[in-house]
């Protein structure tokens, strides 16, 4: 909330527009504004991230889906590393910051099959329209929301505001091949 | 059902074009037809109902989100007060009944963010497209559809027929903060 | 990842374009490329399929909606019968060969509903967008992924690789009726 203030009371325009490309121009027109810049990616690299190749699916699915200026992220989840375990149940094999830093993972590969779909160009991102976040976690697990903000700072971290969407976060019994948390997607591109 | 096919065989016309704005001019031409009217708000005073402030994010996500003429509501829960227990879960904690309440007063808050979305108007709202219902309960809970009814038909009650969307209710294993229910909502509205 | 890997090294073009109607000119000018062709209903046939009545809504929600292109599909289950047992939990009544099974029939009632919704043609379909599959299951399990499949693979199956969507597969603790699976699904339609 803080945060979110803080842009607010900026106007989302001077200091941000440089680094988050959030400038009302940037909206209004944006392939003179924004092209070429590479804002997303130069915020990756501040935040020393290096992106994996976007998940390939791995069952009868595909990893997006575009229709007009509407993108579908299938559901993501943790990459798998001994620095950052991704597999288990919260509150069980895994507590809740463990569980963070898996959902943040987790928008690695968000992050990876956006750019994907945006032709390498995550800057074509205008804004994270939903997330549904699920937890894999104990009976009466009440900290979703905190695992999957996770997710949620680390596209903000890259996008700003725009990088939040109109979010659920739940819990669940059971996720595919026992990850922490998987994390569905919606974002407006640029087209 | 029996309302419904009531709604049809009136032709969501006449009638019912005084109270719900069904009328098919008025989707022909929104602005002239429903301008001014508050047909949704005069159905809440009808029904008793004065909706709670817009809930604010808390934690990494936004209220809504708006795409052209789609709005995105985030999941939102049950007001807490001693008439609607809406913590709990359901099996355990709170009866079928008592989770249908929760669901209902789930609904507000719908309402209160699509008005917030909606500058106001309420009579902005062309129909509800898509319903996610969840609800917190015991292993094996079968009733989810009929808890999730309590959003559902309040949404109805406020829009008529427009307000019912294409809907999944399922449960789940746990919720934030013990919530009995979360429902994640689409709408279409006019811009 | 067989087929799909097959499909693109055809290019979706020749051999495909006859049986699937997946041609970059039935894209691009449908009502020409696909009018009267009934290329869905063929496969359908050819797959000794007949598709059941669209199921009306149980409770207070419509089977689908329409928005422009977009056609969003209620929640789907199994249909209910000897051969295809589509009641139970997944790791306790069910084994995954019956709850694949039970998602394969489940499409069907999918594929009910977006016929009903495209007035009986279903190659007014152009691409299955997003796909929520939720598996009814015990604590931990791990492979509702390979359950979902039965849906996904159904639709793959008629409409080819437009049938599979962005998809996310999970499991929980309870369905309606203590269904096996339902299948929350999006399309994009020709209008």
């Amino acid at each position: 909330m803080e945060r979110r203030s803080f842009f607010r009371n900026l106007g989302i325009s001077t200091l941000l527009a440089g680094s988050f490309g959030l400038s009302r121009t940037a909206q209004a027109s944006p392939s003179k504004a924004y092209a070429g810049k590479n804002l997303a990616e130069k915020r990756l690299k501040e935040l020393g991230i290096t992106l994996p190749e976007a998940p390939k699916a791995m069952a009868a699915y595909v990893p997006f889906r575009i229709v007009g200026n509407m993108l579908y992220v299938a559901g993501q989840g943790p990459i798998h590393s001994e620095a950052h375990p991704g597999i288990g149940k919260v509150g069980l094999d895994l507590n809740d910051e463990q569980a963070y830093q898996a959902a943040r993972t987790t928008a690695y590969n968000i992050l990876a099959q956006v750019k994907k779909a945006c032709d390498g160009d995550l800057d074509r991102v205008v804004q994270c329209v939903q997330i549904q976040g699920i937890v894999n976690c104990v009976d009466g697990y009440k900290n979703s929301p905190r695992v999957i903000n996770g997710a949620s700072e680390l596209l903000r971290d890259v996008f700003g505001e725009r990088g939040l969407g109109a979010r659920a976060a739940i819990g669940t019994n059971s996720l595919p091949m026992n990850i922490a948390c998987e994390v569905l997607s919606i974002f407006e591109i640029r087209t």
